[in-house]
């Protein structure tokens, strides 16, 4: 795995940035840095294709790349061997990870960013698929895919816009965490918990948590990692999580 | 449909109320109407078994009420065919529908609940399982059931644990009414919110809405119907939803 990059962003949507806002240094960085111009974005997560395609990429012509909707290309496999860099946005993880099964991408992308080193992006949803599986998502499934397998460019879960429990709640539904300690109730992969905000970071075979730090005291961009039969963890933004590669 | 008998929970737990005590009024006036004095439990949707017919079943008792877990009966389908009622409780909705296809109980309940008349008692999982469908659980996807069609005791699609935006929130994650209208944009089924406290009650072809009246200032307990292409419609406590039976 020695070629793996990826940036796998929690969520686009942070409270206090614009769309995108608070990615920006790292986007631009972890792009300009492989040398990428031009983005192939894969908006199947939301069904208006067009209008999500052009909203990544206002922001990402404003920080110097261009952008292709996958949708747009004739043949999706063919635009994914040719892709510079390949950017899965967020929405619902089972309609994305259905689509890309239809249209024969899982295989295709793993192969591109495993085997040839070509950078992947996700948020949300397109950091869920990029993980072992879709078992950790916090979506409804609006459609069943074949599999809730995913792209396993990880050999772990990642649960997006990861959130603590809110002490004060008077709702009853169960919080994260217990919706986490039932996966591993049956599971034995580890989940790191991203907050909104943070990304992880991989590059071959280190990965590191990167992130705002806090501004506003009382914000927390920690994350959180569960695994089974011990008390979760907490890693502060910079912590150096490369173990968790190493399954 | 005329005989059918349902009285489906929003959750087991409410605040300001212990394990199931806001239903306790409901429970037993469904069950002793149909003249039961022995419940059949499915703990499926929990991985202990044992401790969670326990939990119900002493609820159960102080009511009048004998309970039993399926899960210790030789011949689960030979169980709901003498069930004399059939409680659902809570958990994970996948963890759920999958054990109840394993063990071949999707076809049985539901003849046993359509065709004769046994009454049935669902919450939170146990609801959505009663469903078409368990598109819209709140749930982690954390095993995989065979197909997501559920018991269809109902022809509609109810959201357990239904609970509004926070117009406060800092969190960027999609608000439940965002992820049933993702549902509505590849399916056609209407959803049910049900805040927790409340339960649909369904007498044949009559459905009704039941629950706690406010008693603290700013308490809801009023359902939130949504419906593709519509604007959300809010039902109280009280009201008459048969018209959903009829689709």
């Amino acid at each position: 795995m020695g070629k793996r990059q990826l940036l796998l962003m929690s969520s686009s949507a942070v409270h206090g940035f614009g769309y995108l806002e608070h990615a920006e240094e790292d986007l631009t960085s972890f792009l300009q840095q492989h040398s990428v111009q031009r983005v192939l974005f894969v908006p199947y997560a939301l069904t208006d294709h067009d209008a999500y395609t052009e909203k990544v990429g206002s922001v990402l012509r404003k920080l110097g790349f261009s952008c292709t909707g996958i949708h747009t290309q004739p043949d999706p496999v063919a635009a994914v061997h040719a892709a510079e860099a390949i950017y899965i946005g967020g929405g619902n993880t089972f309609l994305l990870l259905r689509t890309l099964y239809e249209r024969q991408l899982v295989a295709a992308i793993r192969e591109r960013v495993l085997q040839h080193g070509v950078p992947y992006v996700g948020s949300s949803a397109g950091t869920n698929v990029a993980t072992r599986s879709i078992q950790t998502t916090n979506d409804m499934p609006i459609v069943q895919p074949p599999s809730f397998e995913a792209l396993a460019l990880v050999p772990f879960n990642i649960n997006p816009h990861y959130i603590d429990p809110d002490v004060n709640g008077k709702h009853k539904g169960e919080t994260r965490q217990e919706r986490i300690n039932q996966f591993h109730e049956l599971n034995e992969s580890p989940v790191l918990g991203l907050r909104e905000g943070t990304a992880l970071f991989v590059d071959g075979d280190r990965a590191t948590l990167v992130g705002p730090h806090p501004s506003v005291p009382g914000e927390c961009y920690d994350a959180r990692l569960f695994r089974k039969g011990q008390e979760s963890a907490v890693y502060k933004v910079g912590s150096d999580l490369s173990f968790l590669l190493k399954q």
